[in-house]
């Protein structure tokens, strides 16, 4: 029983339908075709407020595509140390913004607080001998299965906002974090001070889309550019975009986080003392112990270690088609253990 | 009717199939799933050696990942004047290599002459003050319609490799240029000195699937890291992998490619005198003059303008779903002009 | 006898003393020296207009920041195909600015043409698939020993504005061009459009020192960023800064200038009809054939071949210090050939 | 009385008279002189061991081009989260690596032990998500001036050669950590395991000069070609050369490390309780308080505030021409405080 990755699910019904009905007669390639015409308009409304917004078909494509239009060759990019920027993506915001610096903050529960960023920001030295700060990202929902709350992002912007930063929302979960939080999704985002928002789909039920989406739409030209010449523009666009229409147009992106947020929670509430961090999302983090964590690979759980290896911790995370079956095993073996 | 780009066609039904077919279970992502795991086989099968492949969605990424691989910051790439590399992926190649600079030469037909390459190569001062050549590139079939023949491969080649360069080839059309030789892939591309080829699927059926294939598979860890951090890691990989094992098993590769070459070959040979070009692929390139390529214009035909304005040239290219009607009208329009 | 390059000379008198005047007291670092802070006024001075200039120690480092500065890493820059930014800086522009591609142009004697350069623009496609014009790069004097006059300056830099171009200008040899054209400094920068200049000092007699000179200030806190970040910001600052102070305050550019132009003349005349290209500055091209080529030099005379090895092309340039004899022997030869 | 740093500093007559004594004749440029020919030997006479050296103008340059040489554009390099590298040089070794990530370690006055670099090798995950360790750079004396000892180095070279990385020192400060620790040259570099050696002699009495020292000499080529195109490699080569030979030659390096260690040393004496880091070169650091710092800056005394303000951190840095009386008055007032 996989508890892998939200990226070892398959393809949900509602977006290979979406596939199959843009499949037919000739459509302008690189983005002039009806679907991605649309994505601007569907995606505005979701927020309510107007957006451009650009298909990509990975999370790091999205996230490094974002920061490189917000962050200068000699920029500094501040995020928590637990970052998918920092952690797996093989350094690809350096890459793509031309040389970048991270600047990884600490914080529990996967959240930088905004006395952690206030003293960086503070301590960070401004002269021609330093990163010059450009941009704050954050992760929503974050990378230990937490949410930051609507007051909290505004106050972390605010702060990013008030040094001249902009910030970016690394969203490969938001779907998940915003059912959590039970709120419009403005309230998270621009409303909070958000700029930028990679916006995920893949992991919750797309085949390969993810939205770049700019509140700040003064940016967009040079992330066109940006991911024309990383080989990010799709020639046959209207399938990427068919796809993101799909998922927000079906309520395929909220059904599927329901489910998952909800049965994430069923294992976080079987784990017990052993639940390392609140379950805000579709990932659960248990402190087992090494033969804790042995017994349950043993039982046929496949799970990613997580941590210093001696801790033995694990991360569990449910995806859209997780079968329910598997969800009660893991819980009656996670009750045993 | 469209004769814009075989970008612009559907996704081919036998493709489709493919994607319906991985659609199941949880599989491992980035890259530890079966469908990816097979590439190399199926693709060692078809090129009749041991390579190996990686999977991209887009035929720049393809090549400016290759081209990455090949060529250091400071090296050199030579191409021909009109290669896609050059005029058409926003400088993706000197993107992704942190630097190389391409030096375009000129050539009939876009193909580069023997000669020319070694005049290019001989006046190329060597010494620290220069870029250093690195890398030959060769689009096959050219940017403009036309196939080089295995010994001018082979001959090319064999300067560029005598000098010390590596030889990768565009192959976005290689199907078409493929069944127009009428040869075994192994004599156009490794017996004939290729150290790298772009293989392109997407225009021909796929929806977003090129392979990287390395006959020199001594480069692939470099390039599996530049993959990565470009952010064209496939999560759910699978679904690329079997777009490519779906062309190359069901023979979609070559049923497409005959069928857009044969309607190619009608069209060229209703152009007549107009024609600029052998037409050895799936595209036609006509000397029309600026009226008469009006007057195709206003009788309903969508295609590219190119060349210099005032010369009157056009592009036309047949999708592999393009409709017989279309080609039909087309070479009706092209004998009343 | 050396005629091999200018940077074969020694520090002139004037500049070594500059460099003892500064040596004395402890000054602040990184240009908070009172030497630094006299540079914007002694170039704007220089120049009759407000400018704001920065030193570095080589052409290379020159050029290549303030195109940086200029392009954006998806930026195209024009400048003639024999230009050093495209055959003697190993791809540094591309380097600095991330990944700008240089679109090079053709022009006699070293100089692009209005003609051409328009051309050139308006045959460049502007899509989110190309490079995107972002500069015009001149050089004066030319790499052929030529200059420009003001109004082709003008009327080149006026067409790149016209499209949202800016004008650098690569001045390594500026006091030639400007001696032998006997006019202000303003008449052939600012006034005609020049954005940013190289202005060397080097060649002409100091040790190691260019200033970059922006007419356009708005563009220098990215450029100072750049400067730091490419280790081309000198630690102890005064001493580049005191060069090109004692390099034009004891008005020693204008005395070098004017006598390797008369020198350059001189041997111009000397070869009579086996001369390339008008003598606008310290070098003189010749057209030999080998034959003659390898009597000059088994005579005595050192020079480095020039163009394709058959032509038998010879570059000779002369140095601030070189001796008269070197000439007067030079010419001797020439006669007798 | 200037506290600030040894770039305030003059140039040293023995190394002004070797800029003299190289100012004759017609030399050839680029490195084709004879200083530049003598460096190789002169260095490999100093290390007691053959290498290859090349002359930069700064310490940032110098770092960066070394580490550049060493990892790849996805290579990590660990340093001290105060190394040089990481706070002072604006993301230099990213920009020159094309996109390197800088991992930071923590460690006592400011050296890192091998306990911290072993456990960060280990919990550093090796996959294709992740930058891939390639450098280890070590700094010598430290930012925090001390000095690493012979057996630490290492031990640490040895770690990290263990895993494939490579091993730079910026030795900015080299002569004042040698001179303190009173051993062979070979002793804390190659025998202990240092592939590649930023040499500095700038801060130490030369104009700007630093060598790039490597032992591992395969790795040249890639060197002087990355050197070129940062625009890195002085045309008038001999007057950079003609600095370090001179530094070197005259013994100068040594005297002046002796003084300024022996000054810092009685600084540090005087400072008593204050004092936060060992002396072990020409820095002292100072744990004073806000008001006592600004006593003694009122007292007339010239220094840089170190670390987070509230400590009220003082950093004093002795430079070879600082006067004795500046000293004597310092003592005067530390002692008073």
């Amino acid at each position: 029983m996989r508890f892998f990755s939200d990226n070892t699910s398959t393809v949900c019904p509602e977006i290979l339908e979406a596939l199959h009905a843009a499949n037919h007669g000739l459509a302008c390639a690189y983005g002039d075709d009806e679907w991605t015409q649309r994505l601007d308009g569907t995606l505005s409304r979701f927020f309510s407020t107007e957006v451009r917004a650009f298909a990509v078909t990975t999370g790091t494509a999205a996230n490094a595509l974002a920061l490189a239009t917000l962050a200068p060759p000699y920029g500094a990019i501040f995020a928590h140390q637990e970052a998918h920027i920092a952690c797996d993506e093989c350094g690809a915001p350096s890459f793509f913004s031309g040389g970048a610096q991270l600047i990884l903050l600490p914080g529990e529960h996967g959240r930088i607080t905004p006395t952690t960023l206030e003293a960086a920001l503070t301590g960070h030295r401004i002269d021609v001998h330093t990163v010059q700060p450009a941009a704050l990202s954050l992760t929503q929902a974050t990378e230990l299965g937490t949410a930051y709350r609507a007051p909290d992002i505004a106050q972390l912007a605010a702060l990013a906002h008030a040094r001249g930063l902009k910030v970016h929302m690394d969203g490969a979960r938001f779907a998940n974090a915003l059912e959590f939080l039970g709120c419009h999704p403005a309230e998270i985002t621009w409303r909070a001070g958000v700029d930028v928002l990679s916006f995920g789909a893949t992991k919750n039920g797309a085949l390969a889309a993810e939205a770049v989406v700019f509140f700040d739409r003064t940016l967009v030209r040079d992330f066109e550019l940006r991911r024309k010449r990383a080989g990010h523009l799709q020639s046959k666009s209207r399938y990427v975009a068919a796809q993101l229409l799909g998922y927000l147009e079906s309520g395929v992106w909220q059904r599927n986080a329901q489910r998952t947020n909800r049965l994430a929670q069923r294992i976080g509430r079987a784990a017990g003392a052993a639940l390392l961090h609140p379950v805000e999302g579709n990932e659960v983090f248990l402190k087992l112990g090494v033969p804790r964590r042995q017994q349950l690979r043993a039982a046929g759980f496949e799970f990613y270690d997580w941590g210093i290896e001696s801790a033995g911790e694990a991360r569990l995370v449910v995806s859209w088609d997780q079968p329910e079956d598997d969800v009660g095993a893991l819980c009656g073996a996670l009750a045993r253990l």
